[in-house]
Order: C-alpha cells, then structure tokens, then sequence
C-alpha cells in the first residue's frame, strides 16, 4: 500500500498482525483511532507501553501478573490441595469468569502435538508434577480443551500422575471440539461440578 | 472482568472498543501482544504515538496526511482539473489501490442523513463548491457509496453544482447496497471507466 503516509502504513501494518485483524479491518481500525485521538489512540499507546513495561509470566503457575507470583497464586483465599490445569491464559480467565473454581492454577502453555513437535518438555508438565508433590495436592482437575490434542495431553498428565494425586477432567457439558473459551460459564460450571476421574 | 492485573484489563477494555474487536477477540489480541511483546507489543505502541503525534487532515480535500497538504494534493503528477468525491478516507484509499484515478480528491467526511441530522454544512460541501469555482474544475466524479445516504448525497451534490462543471458518478460494477471499501479493485475500476452523467 502507498496509499497512506509512512507512519499510518506502519500502524495498519503492525494492526493487521493481531489475531482476528486482516488488512482491511487494520485499516478501519486505524483511521477510527485517528479520529477518536485523544480518547481511544493516546490512551492505547500508553496502555501498551505499560502491558509492556509491567506484564510477566507467575513462577508459580504461568498465569500472566505483573508481580512476580500472580494473584491466585498468593491469595490466601484460594483452597490449596486443588490445581486446575488449563492450556492458556485465556483458558484461566474463563475459568474465573465461570467463577465456579477457588484452587490454584497451572498454565500448560499449549498442547502435545506430534506435528507440531511440542513434547512435555516444551510443556509445563514436569513442573506440575513437581508442584503436585511440593504443595501437597490431593486433586488435579485437567481443564483441557475437547480437541484432540487436548485430550491426548490429559491422558498424558492422568499417566504421569498416576498414583500420586487424583486426577479429574471436566467431562459433562463440554461439547466434543469445543474450546472452553467460547464457552458461557454455565456450562463451564455444569462441566466443572460433573467432572470425573479419569 | 477482574481476572487479570490491573494494566491487562485497562489493555483489553480499550482494545474492545475498536471497531471489529468485542471483549473476547481483545482478551486473545492482548495476550499475544504480551507473548510478541519485543516485535509487536512496543513496535505498536511506538507507531501509535507516532500516529497520534503526526496525523492531521488534509486543509486541501480532508485526506488523512502528515503534513498540512496531502500528498496527492501536493504531487504535481496528479490531474488537475477533475475531483473525486469519496465519503471516507477508506474509500479515498479503495480508489487508490484500484489506481484507476489520476486527479484528486474531495473527502466529504460522511453522507447526509436526515436520521441523523447531518447536513451539507457538517459535510465538506460548501468547501467542494468553492474548489471547483477556485480549481477551475471541470468534472466532479462521485464515488460515494451505493446506499441510500451515499446516493441521496450525490443528487445533493449534482444539484448544488448544476451549470458549474459535469458531475459524473461511478455507476456499472457497484452493487446496490455495496460498500467501496468491500470491492475489488477490477469493479472500481469497472465503475470507474462506464461512469455516467447524472
Ligand atoms: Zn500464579
Ligand atoms: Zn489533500
């Protein structure tokens, strides 16, 4: 494109690369931040510089903070003995949306995939296995998406746990293929209090 | 929300106000902005602020530009003698990436609309007329959009400039109800060569 000067090039190009953003909606998205400047452009500027500047993955868990160990992870109030394994952040977040959990977390940070070459190293899974012995955990409950990769790595955490903690699955209410993020939070909880032991 | 740090959500409520973004695809946005934060994350930042520092309207045709005249009104390359009138700047960019058009612009800034009591003096109407006596223009090409509003514009337009110089419109290829900015560039160019006097 040299439709536009330089400098709005750039932003529609780096807009384009978020997911959900092709080139066209980068382009409308910029010229409405044009527009709405001082309310919406300066403000997301300095929003950014500060994600930037403050966000960080918990040591504990591998939910996103911005201190060192995140707020579920030092709250008081959260039980312990209970950890809920979720593949991502967004995973987590709609898990506290659904507010039907009030253990602690373990973010995977993905999934097993043989095509992908992701194996339990590139996984948070030894440092699960660790934290269930360390912290004493009684129950894990794998909140994994109903994707085969999902579940394959559920049966590969049910496996390497076996014998130390119980393991449990959100099982009724999760459509097959489904991903927990599009899900509404009461069939999140639904899925939560029919879980079963793998 | 309150799942995440205070600077994430402060992030993500202001992501979701972006045209095409809702709460969940800024929540998915944000937290692969934290994961590229060294090749997206400050890279968008700096672009907004440079954005926000730079971009200004075109005095000439309301352009978005980084200087007081654009650059399509400065190129000494560009047609005289005839105007392109656009809505938006979108479309202003819709026409360019078709290349059909070698003159300048006139961006309106929006159509008139009873329903939302615009009216020519909100719009950049009274300024095109005095272009096209100052310019010494000869033909007026509309290229407003397909719409009621879009088309109610143009007879407003052929109206006020009856006698001044020939008022054209882009006609064959544009569906009815369609938007420039969702064409392809073979249909703008299409409408572009069949345009008819109004
Ligand atoms: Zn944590
Ligand atoms: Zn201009």
């Amino acid at each position: 494109m040299h439709e536009a000067p330089r400098e709005i090039e750039e932003l529609i190009d780096l807009m384009a690369k978020l997911p959900g953003l092709g080139p066209r909606s980068a382009r409308r998205a910029v010229l409405y931040l044009i527009r709405k400047r001082g309310i919406l452009l300066h403000p997301l500027a300095d929003a950014m510089h500060a994600v930037a500047a403050t966000a960080r993955e918990c040591v504990v868990c591998g939910n996103v903070t911005t201190s060192e160990i995140c707020e579920i992870c030092s709250s008081e109030k959260r039980a312990t003995g209970e950890l809920c394994v979720v593949e991502d952040v967004a995973d987590l977040w709609a898990m506290e949306r659904a507010g039907v959990f009030k253990g602690r977390y373990h973010v995977l940070g993905g999934t097993l995939s043989a095509l992908d070459a992701v194996g339990p190293e590139e996984l948070r899974i030894p440092k699960l296995v660790q934290r269930v012995a360390d912290e004493g955990i009684s129950e894990v409950i794998l909140a994994l998406n109903a994707t085969i990769d999902g579940q394959t790595t559920a049966h590969y955490i049910a496996e390497e746990l076996d014998g130390r903690c119980d393991v449990t699955s959100l099982a009724q209410g999760v459509p097959i293929g489904g991903e927990l993020d599009y899900l509404d939070d009461g069939t999140i909880t639904a899925a939560m209090k029919a879980r079963k032991a793998l």
